[in-house]
């Protein structure tokens, strides 16, 4: 039966990978699982389906995972994140490993959003069981390693704590409606929106002038000495020393350059809990890299460690890199005796030559066309 | 939120791959690949996410698919197998590439079947614009060369023709009621049930004579000459000449001695015209491999093109395989100076060394232990 024209067309935010672009993908992801594994972090998998009530607890909140209904009516939903699904496996069947335990992926994962691929590969680590700002520093070294690795040259981490911006607001005693409005803004760098609601609100001058502040503060560790004027609480002293010793540690990993403190990054993934970074390549207006520690995510699965991590969207690297040449053979075979053909372009496999088969019976002109649009190099008649 | 029991669980037919596992299945993925390439088959990707449309026309057939539904109402589905998605790609953005085009792919499908994996990694071949033997004899060929590949040597191949078993049943006059129900049977080796079903038929003893023989048609060439002294209708007469074909170009493949005859076998998908093959491996007892010629698949996405090819089931190898050693790092770094330490494991990691750093402050004594039970060789104090 014939396909309707719908039965031609894939689902909106799906996408083919054809040959090249396939090439391409394959390379990054088998160079960043190489570096992962060179710093000693192992690779997993986890299930393309997870059940709503590991990924998202909280039924009511909204989101941009693709769900649906198992025969037993529980939600089942297409892996958002491996994040989550690694902590939910590492609590069972890897609980009692030794620590720190290393582990990475490289998988699709699945998004409703709009204006962008809804299936990407997404390659990333996760170190459990550390809670040393020296933990974090290794994965952000890792992640700036792996685009270094790629040969990228345009690209740029800012780095926050998640405890300087949660600390400031309890401080000014920002309530949530405010502040729910104010992150909105600040997620987007509105520069000229957080101004007019701030100077419409009702809170002191000083308060004012630190709203206002927050967005501009980017740069390097001298900020820090500023922020700490402004509180004495002992959850953002804790806070600031714990970022301050993660980017000193960058020095000694030799990737400070590439990193800039902003206490105006937020994560849209809720379980981060302390430093929190994200990465930027030229020419891509969201973040390529997105990741931080996540120290309470464990203890909702049983199994209390602190933890850190970052994952890579690989597919939008991959289609950002300059497409290679067509993947082909290094040769193509044929002949009039098929018997005499088979066994040559055996033979030339067997020595490690990429090698295509002629199937049907072609005049030597023929061929030559052939191997010219398909880019095949060389041509070899058997007898 | 502390995460109830179902979150801590995968849905039913889902698993894990732990390090080791993942490590396996990596590995058998690697080498299937690059033979694909070898034999000069490109890889693709295809989105996990299809139209119910494009991979099932006739939304009356039960399968085994995971469904749901769009935002606008439309079927989703899980991919069950790549040959169809593969033929709706070729026939949009492929459409007039350069013919045979060889395409390979390695992905997970997924299928609500029960007492299997219900998702799992599936590596094959698509061999598409030549309906000569020779095509299909190159697919099995490479079937059987990954299997080699591998290091398995109990496998067998069974190679039968769509259209010798339809051709005898036309012959016969068998009416379709009493073929779906002698095809069941058959498909499961239900040699009792064919017996019971032939012996209280209304057709004519030499019918009889044939469907209680059809089972049993398994080996090598000979056999064929039998299935030529009951009919001389053209199609079978010609389905006969191609699988002999095949059969004796598997033989300048050198694989013959893998391959029976069997003209028993029936294959899931309904797509099949041609010649149709299964492998098994010892101890698995559903085909590893299945594949075979489908002339009638692209035409019903307006691009009629003769195709073959064979899927491989690599999860269900990987799991059988025996289990590697854990893959893990080679060094062990650590020391007091947190500097040197970074210093020193990333000159290790330059030369290619997979070091791990230790993060936390350990006396030497508990190093030596950590890296015991973790299975590294070597540590390393950075004085």
């Amino acid at each position: 039966m014939n396909r309707s024209s719908l039965g031609l067309r894939i689902p909106t935010g799906m996408r083919d990978l054809l040959p090249e672009e396939m090439a391409v993908q394959d390379q990054l992801e088998g160079e960043i699982v190489s570096l992962f594994k060179l710093w000693a972090y192992q690779k997993v998998a986890t299930p393309s389906l997870e059940y709503g009530a590991c990924l998202q607890p909280d039924e009511e909140k909204e989101d941009l995972f693709y769900k649906f209904f198992d025969r037993q009516g529980h939600v089942l939903v297409l892996r958002p994140e491996l994040t989550t699904p690694i902590a939910r496996m590492v609590s069972s069947r890897l609980k009692g490993s030794e620590l720190p335990l290393r582990l990475c992926y490289s998988s699709d994962v699945y998004r409703t959003e709009s204006n962008r691929h809804q299936e990407f590969r997404q390659a990333g680590v996760e170190l459990i069981g550390s809670g040393d700002p020296l933990a974090d520093a290794e994965v952000i070294a890792l992640a700036i390693e792996s685009l270094r690795k790629f040969g990228l040259k345009d690209f740029q981490f800012n780095l926050g704590h998640m405890g300087i911006f949660s600390g400031i607001m309890d401080e000014l005693k920002i309530d949530t409606e405010f502040r729910l409005k104010y992150e909105e803004r600040l997620a987007h760098k509105d520069l000229v929106g957080i101004e007019r609601i701030v100077e419409k609100s009702k809170f002191s001058d000083s308060a004012k002038r630190i709203l206002l502040r927050i967005p501009h503060f980017h740069g390097q560790a001298e900020m820090l000495e500023e922020v700490l004027d402004w509180s004495q609480s002992l959850s953002l002293q804790e806070a600031v020393a714990s970022l301050r010793k993660v980017y000193e540690y960058l020095k000694d990993f030799n990737v400070q350059e590439y990193v800039a403190l902003d206490l105006g990054i937020l994560r849209g993934f809720s379980y981060y809990t302390g430093v929190i970074f994200e990465g930027y390549v030229r020419d891509i207006g969201y973040p390529i890299v997105e990741g931080g520690r996540y120290d309470a995510l464990y203890g909702e699965f049983g199994y209390a460690l602190p933890a850190t991590g970052f994952a890579m969207n690989l597919g939008a690297l991959a289609e950002r890199m300059s497409p290679q040449t067509k993947p082909c053979p290094e040769v193509l075979v044929y002949g009039e005796d098929v018997s005499q053909v088979i066994q040559a372009v055996q033979k030339l496999r067997g020595k490690g030559v990429q090698a295509e088969m002629g199937i049907a019976n072609l005049s030597a002109a023929e061929v030559e066309m052939i191997a010219k649009r398909k880019g095949i190099a060389q041509v070899k008649r058997i007898e």
